[in-house]
């Protein structure tokens, strides 16, 4: 069985009896599993997680979209967060058993059956993305709902599916396909904000540093430090301990330490290899070993190897 | 479902044909996945690993039973490693979704199970272990096959189920429960054994060392250079990490760097955890955080987290 994870961010975070019943008709759908969801008032903004083989998921979407076009009126939403339309963004992201060419694959057949269905413009993102001016999601969203209007009447902005008008309530939504994202925060032993700041300059992408690596250095106030938030968009190519070594050194320059890091929410299990190699100079390791792995991977196929012990 | 992983040893690792014969018993049975086998010629033994819940895996060791005891005789065998009987040993062991008392509880079935049906003696050991004087393996396993009928009729001796008396060609069989064992080579940038040995026996739990650690010193002519070479029988209690170290700092002491290290065959998942928090110096991290991990337990109920990205 694939797993895939996929996450849905819709516009309403401050009335919980609307997020439990959008989350509560994703439920409702056989094979596709609740994660986790999570709900920031500022943002008025909900984060649902849910993950299951490529059918149940697109099924949970539409539900999804059912549920929130019903209750959400982006005409009347306010929020710190960007956002396009009443669900916002949907992306579906490999983690096991299943390739990113067939997570686009859904991320398509989804995005047709949506605009079908309710009537709704909708734009493709990341690596389901049908041309490189519209494959991050901050391009697509740039002008929000009120200036949705006139940016689809702009040339190259038409959507690749649904209708070239927004949705009077609902505006637009981006459905895509992208790599696992990781929410990864390290903590330096200071209170001087200036340093974090420099310290994700220096380490983000966006201004020269590792690829695949978001950050930005905010304040800890009840704690009394600072810390480099981060996004981690790709830990395949840049994993977890190389960021984390990165931000060691920098903090090094400046005469600080790192008090430690944290993952927030979710992390696939595959991102702790890297890490974990690392730390005990594992070589010629293969994920195959590791047991579930190779439970999940198992098909029958007997394999004689040269262990015994 | 419980992920159980259940470790047979047989005594025959020279007749290839033997040993497929008794892989595939247990490949006939749904549910008990085979995840790996390997034979040894010089010790003359077979390790089986399959996985699965509780009831596939007791029907797939009575068929690994019946497969080998009309194959196997122990009066003909002779091979390097120790042994008791046609079918050495079998562990159980909690990977996932399962405790240590279901697995002791499911050694305890399977046994007497085994000695109704094969009127085979059987002794439990490690946790499943019924006296202390039983538990380690190699108390029970002493004085092997030839001195079977001897130490029966010893005070202390009579079997956990079964017969009193030897089965002629099989022996007896040691079944129990235990955690995950891992195996796990350090190697040294250096050719001196005794170096090896020394650090060895200094981090070994036999003479002083970390506890659920057993080490030795071995040479890898090929590669003109040593290896501490372990087993980890409890990754929870001594993590991979802090051997490493403990290794790394010992061989500091004779100015000798650690070349690399290996895991040979499957390590759990939640044994790398630890070091990669380690490596990352990861604060509050809770498995469920692992996103395969959330799925498997995910059982529909709703969490709601303050994470919101």
């Amino acid at each position: 069985m694939a797993i895939i994870e996929c996450v849905p961010n819709v516009s309403e975070g401050r009335r919980p009896d609307v997020v439990a019943a959008i989350v509560d008709a994703t439920r409702r759908v056989p094979g596709a599993r609740l994660l986790d969801f999570s709900s920031d008032r500022s943002h008025n903004r909900s984060v649902i997680t849910m993950a299951g083989d490529a059918a149940p998921l697109e099924s949970a979407v539409l539900a999804l979209f059912e549920a929130a076009l019903a209750t959400i009126d982006l005409r009347r939403h306010t929020g710190e967060h960007p956002r396009l339309g009443a669900v916002d963004v949907v992306p579906f992201v490999p983690i096991e058993g299943v390739t990113m060419d067939e997570c686009v694959a859904l991320a398509k057949d989804t995005a047709a059956a949506v605009a079908e269905r309710f009537r709704l413009p909708v734009y493709l993102y990341e690596e389901a993305s049908s041309n490189p001016a519209r494959k991050n999601l901050e391009d697509i969203r740039r002008g929000e709902f009120e200036g949705l209007a006139a940016k689809m009447a702009t040339r190259g902005w038409a959507p690749d599916y649904g209708p070239s008008l927004p949705h009077p309530s609902a505006g637009a939504t981006v459905i895509g396909a992208r790599m696992p994202l990781i929410a990864y925060n390290i903590n330096l032993a200071t209170d001087r904000i200036d340093i974090a700041k420099k310290i994700a300059a220096a380490i983000r992408c966006s201004s020269g540093g590792l690829p695949y690596v978001k950050a930005m250095g905010v304040t800890l106030a009840d704690r009394g430090i600072v810390q480099v938030s981060m996004n981690l968009t790709n830990y395949e190519q840049t994993p977890m301990h190389r960021v984390f070594e990165a931000v060691r050194r920098e903090a090094e320059r400046y005469g600080v330490q790192v008090l430690e890091s944290e993952i927030v929410g979710l992390v696939p299990a595959a991102a702790l290899v890297g890490p974990a190699e690392c730390m005990l100079q594992l070589e010629n390791f293969n994920r195959s070993q590791v047991l579930e792995t190779r439970l999940r991977e198992s098909d029958g196929t007997t394999k004689v190897t040269k262990n015994t012990k």
